[in-house]
Formats: C-alpha cells, sequence, structure tokens
C-alpha cells in the first residue's frame, strides 16, 4: 500500500482524485500494490463533500506523516506551491505535479532538492497535458542530441487561431468562444499572450540542453494583433498561423528560445494539430523529426499525466531510485538575440507600395500584404522604415 | 565503462556502431560513463574493416565473456535471432532488438527469461523505428485504460499509398520508385502484404492487453489490390487510402486486430501521415487520443531507438531494475471476429447497378464506386451476392 496526499483540491487535483478511484483496479495491478490518497490539503471549506474525513486545512499534517510517500502538488502559481514541494522534497516524500510555472521558475532547485533527499520530482503534466512528452525526452533522446523544439503548447490559443482560420471569425468572437466553452479563463492574458506556452517551452529547452532561462527574457509575442486579414492571407499560402513556442541550439552554442504566432505550412506535422489540441515537433541528430500529439488540457487528460508519473515513482521505490534529471539557471549572455532568425516574413502596410524584392499575397481595403525572401527582423524593421505596417509574422 | 556486443554487422547493426562512435560524448555524459562495443558478431567476412579487431564470428565469445553486459541482436528473422537471444538472458545479459519477428513470436519466452534472470529484454526499435512509443506505453499509459490503437506502422506501404493518391501513380509504378528509392526490399512482400505491419500491432496489442496473439490468426490484408481508381474516389470523399493496423478492446472482452487498406477521414490525425512517416494513434481513458509520429525506419533512426533501450538498461544496473513487462500467448477463442467490426464500406462493382440504400461515388469506365451504411463485414458480402465486386475497402 502506497499512500499519497493531493495539495489543492481545485479542478486538476479533483480530477487526479476522481482517476485514482476510478482506475483503482487498473492502478493495483500496473503497482502490484493498492494507492491510497489519504489526505486532500485545501484552504477551502468541503462541508458534507464525501471525502470530507481526508481534508485537512494544515499542510503540516502531510509533511509530519511518515504514511505519506508522495504528495500531488495541484495548486497552481509560485506560492505556496514551490514552498509546499521543497518541504515535501526535504521531508523524503517524492513531489508530481502539473505546475508549469513552479517548474520553470524553480525546476533547478526543486530537482536538486529531490536528488540530495534520495526522492524524485516529476512534472510530465506540466507540458502537453495528457501527452507524453517529458518522459521520452528524459528517456528515450537523453543519448541523442536534439537540435530544435517547436511546439503548439497551449490549447486555448490553437482553438481561437482554429476558428479565426476556418470559421472566419474575429479574435475576439473567437475568445468569447473559447471562454464559453470553457477553455479560457475569466483573465486569458497567460494563454492569449503566449506567458503560458514560454513557461512550457523553458522547461522543454531545459530538457533539451541542460539550463533554463528564465521567462522574462525570452521573447515572447501572444495572438492579440492577429486579425482575419492574417488568418485569410495565411489561407491563400496554404499556410496557418499558429502560436510556436520553439527553442534551438544555434551553432554558436547559443540557444534561441521564442515564443511568437506564425506562418506554418502545410507540409509541416504541426499544420494540422487544430482546436484545443497540442503538438510537440522534436527535431533529434539521430531520430530524425518525430511528433507528439494529444490533449494539452483538461481535468481528466492531465491528471492522467499526473498518474503515469505517480506510478513511475511507486514502481521505483520497491527497486531503486529514479535516474536524477538536473538543469542549471542560464546566464543571459547565452541566449541568442531572437530578432537575428533566419526566416521569411508575413508584412502588411497600408497603401499598395511595397519594398523591392517582395512577393505580394494581397491588395485590398488600402492594405497590402507580401512576404520577404530568407532574412532576420533587423533587416526586416530597416526594409520597413518608410511604410506604415500594420502586420508583421514570422514563418516557422 | 559498460560493454557490449553488436550481433549481426548488417543495417541497422552498423547503424548502431556509427552512432555509438558518433554520440560518445554525448552518450556518456547522458550514462555517467563510457559505453564500449567490444565485439560485433558476424558470420561474414570483413577483412581490412576498421574494426576488423573487434568481429568475431562465434556467438559464444560474448556469450562466455563476462565482462559483456549487454547484447544487440541486430540479425533479423526467428533464428537464430530467438536463440542467440535467449541464451544471452539465460548468461545474464540484457538483450536489446530492433527485431519484431521475434518479439511478436517469442516475446513471452524472452520477457520471462528477462525477469527470471534480472536483466532486461527491450525493444523500442520493433515498432516505429526512432518513435518513442514502447517506453511510452510502458510507462506513461501503464495506468490508464487502452480501449484502441490505430497505426500506419510501415513506412514502404505508406510511400507506396501517398504516390498513388497524390501522384496518380500505378501500385506497380510506386512499387519501382519505393525500390529505387531504397524503401522496398527485393521481395516486398512483408512490406504490401501486411505482414511487418502485423507483426507490430500484435506487439503493441500485447503490451496494452497483456495477451499475445500468434499473426497467423491476425486478419491481414495487404495493399496489392488497391487500384488508382480507388485512391481517385477516395481522394473525391477528401479521404486517403492508409494501410492501418488496428487492436481495440470490444465490449465482450475479446480484442479485435486486424490490417487492412482503410479509407481514412480528413479529420483523422492519421490521414497527414505521409511518406515513409508512421504514425501510432492511440485512444486511452484518461489521456484522450494521443499520437506518435515520426520516421518508421531507416539505419539511423532505427539505430537510435535501439540506443535509447541501452541508455535505459546502463542507468538501471547501478540503481537496481528495469520494472518488468510481461505478456501471455492468447488463446485463439480471445480473439474477436474482424468481419463482425462494425463501419462503413466502400465498394465497386462492374456495371452501373448498386444495392439499395448506398451512397454512389462515381460511375464511369463500366464500374460504379458507392459507400454503405454502417454495418459488419458479412451483411456487405450478402449485400454484393448479385454483383461483381471488384473493390472492397473498409473506413477506418
Amino acid at each position: 500500500m502506497i499512500k499519497m496526499a493531493v495539495i489543492g483540491f481545485g479542478n486538476i487535483g479533483s480530477g487526479l482524485v476522481q482517476l485514482v478511484t476510478e482506475n483503482a483496479e487498473v492502478i493495483e495491478k500496473d503497482l502490484g500494490c493498492k494507492l491510497e490518497i489519504k489526505y486532500i490539503v485545501d484552504i477551502r471549506d468541503f462541508k458534507g463533500h464525501p471525502l470530507e474525513s481526508k481534508i485537512v486545512k494544515d499542510f503540516n499534517v502531510v509533511l509530519e506523516d511518515p504514511e505519506v510517500s508522495i504528495v500531488a502538488e495541484m495548486i497552481g502559481g509560485s506560492h505556496p506551491a514551490f514552498d509546499f514541494s521543497l518541504a515535501a522534497l526535504k521531508a523524503g516524500k517524492s513531489v508530481v505535479t502539473s505546475n508549469k510555472e513552479v517548474v520553470a521558475n524553480f525546476g533547478e532547485v526543486l530537482l536538486k532538492a529531490a536528488k540530495e533527499n534520495k526522492v524524485a520530482y516529476l512534472f510530465e503534466a506540466a507540458v502537453g497535458g495528457a501527452i507524453p512528452i517529458i518522459r521520452p525526452m528524459r528517456e528515450s533522446l537523453s543519448s541523442d542530441v536534439i537540435n530544435e523544439i517547436n511546439g503548439i503548447l497551449n490549447g486555448t490559443t490553437n482553438f481561437i487561431l482554429t476558428k479565426m482560420l476556418s470559421d472566419g471569425m474575429s479574435f475576439d468572437d473567437a475568445l468569447q468562444l473559447s471562454r464559453d466553452l470553457g477553455y479560457a479563463e475569466a483573465n486569458p492574458s497567460a494563454d492569449v499572450d503566449g506567458i503560458d506556452s514560454c513557461r512550457k517551452i523553458a522547461i522543454l529547452s531545459a530538457l533539451a540542453y541542460g539550463k533554463v532561462f528564465s521567462c522574462d527574457k525570452i521573447s515572447t509575442q501572444g495572438i492579440r494583433n492577429i486579425s482575419r486579414r492574417d488568418a485569410e492571407d495565411a489561407a491563400k499560402m496554404s499556410c496557418a498561423i499558429k502560436l510556436i513556442a520553439h527553442t534551438e541550439k544555434m551553432s554558436d552554442g547559443k540557444i534561441l528560445i521564442d515564443v511568437a504566432p506564425k506562418f506554418t505550412e502545410i507540409d509541416s506535422p504541426l499544420y494540422s494539430v487544430s482546436d484545443v489540441f497540442n503538438g510537440i515537433l522534436i527535431s533529434a541528430k539521430a531520430s530524425g523529426d518525430l511528433m507528439f500529439y494529444g490533449r494539452g488540457a483538461g481535468k481528466i487528460p492531465t491528471a492522467g499525466a499526473v498518474l503515469a508519473d505517480i506510478a513511475e515513482i511507486v514502481k521505483h521505490i520497491s527497486i531503486g531510485q529514479i535516474p536524477p534529471v538536473l538543469w542549471k539557471r542560464a546566464e543571459d549572455a547565452e541566449l541568442f538575440d531572437s530578432k537575428l532568425q533566419m526566416t521569411r516574413f508575413y508584412c502588411r502596410v497600408k497603401g499598395d507600395k511595397t519594398p523591392e524584392g517582395v512577393s505580394i499575397i494581397s491588395s485590398k481595403d488600402g492594405e497590402t500584404s507580401f512576404v520577404t525572401a530568407v532574412t532576420n527582423e533587423y533587416e526586416t524593421e530597416k526594409m520597413l522604415e518608410n511604410f506604415v505596417c500594420v502586420s508583421k509574422i514570422r514563418f516557422m
């Protein structure tokens, strides 16, 4: 019998409790023993709830109970999630989480604490929801060399962009629809401004290259400025606009990371990743192009990924230890200037004049759109100096 | 320092030797120790080869050397690959392989021998080439419930079908092109008759449901009879024809497994898996739909997957043991009759008459094609009794 505690009885936390209950038989068969949720920690009142007897308000109860070997941190936000996780690891308990904010901001501290205390800190659910991506990177690709990762890592923005492209909706209407369907939060900033994608690519980049960059140093652009005209022009070129989170090791050894809406061509496997789905495309030296696709969010799919981490820990409690993953905080100087990235740019300017050497896509309603040759953003900015630029979107 | 032997110095074997040499630095960093290939076993002569000093003809040299802890079986075929693998496991050496024939035919024996001798038998490269699929199924999905798997598991047939659909090539021309490009073997039967896909789905099915069925009991249909007219009609319906390997646990507890060309609709993630790429779509209870996509064949990508297995073993040699995977040989009675599967059928008959209640797709050159309502194959056969049927292809 393995006993665990769930910290935070919100969306994912209650999904995990539900899944552990519903899949009890499969879990017992897989683990070779029963898995019991001994405590649910939440500061709110759950009077009359069927699980009321398990609910406690004080995290110290968990910390001081030697029977609890696994803590599922399902709180969200940086604090107290980080503090509770660190305390649990120091108390010799393994921690699993879906909290990308904590992993991106404090991953190196928590992974080090896990190693020092011979326990595990696992976070499969922090990137790509149900998609197994952390474990394949940690295990299947650890002896390969990762050249580049491009990911659609946020389901809400992908849903909005899909609706704009295929149903001709405006950004505001698509955002409202995503709220009505329960995808977007009341405050959608973390999604639509690219912050959520940025945290996730910072984590994947850390796994790929052993160094984590602070999110405030990573060039991050959301999708608020994408218009129907942009989406129409993209379709005209057999492209879709996707919010792409990207990391790549450049030839000078620096790491390029950026989050931006990008024109994604029809022959990319990411082109057909639509609606709330996520897709992660990894280019590796030996393995070539690999894509992982699935539900990037949702209560039960995300809880499923948390459960996979719990299963890994339980299986290794009896036989040894999980090989530790570690990363370091990177120096700012190790970050490649994303404006130097070579690619083509889609631009739209006021009027019917364009710079020389570009391919015109459409000219109507007093605006002309075109695509540049392969260049970098500084050159593009220079090229547009004498134009009124309405839109500028790079190609993937 | 970990010492290993590579058995079989053919395509994948030499790819593995190349990769271990080229990635030596990354591997040492990942494993925390050097990995040395001490022997290469091959019955052929390699006089003057730069690695001649490592090449031996007698497998017993490996078996009797206690320094060798890992054997990479890269021979192919059932014998002596199975016999060598069993002998190595019994001698306390872990075995890794890309040999789907051995895993499908003798997996349960080898996995049992591995468990009894406290070593590992791993086969990530046997399905999906470079795609991490065995490990995610074994680890990430082990506490989830897998409802169904649909896979494009053979790159050669997918290449041929892509050429027929997008370039209007005939089967024979597309097969010839795939030979010219080095994808198809001189004897392409294992590919085009679905045998290779059948072995792979038997393995995935065994991982999902704990039971393996003999390939000669699994309904297996290749792509030799697919014509350009079939491909044209598919395109007309926004479908692609894909060789789909399928396994599903039915409500009566029986397992349905089949390999057949199927009409795959544009909204399926498998629709856009083209050329030599493979795609594996898993539907699981908690995780929802997951797809894994990548290069299903090729010397270096496949060697990359073998290397991932080696890395897993090395990391666990120092800390314990890999949780064993086991499966049993299934009774024939546990197999669901694939002809009872409910789906729609694309049919083409001589003349311009059709059965009642079908949707006509095209009528030309003395043949009429149509799609049935959802039904099973027995009913479809009955429906076609008074027609001369030229083509019958089910929907995915």
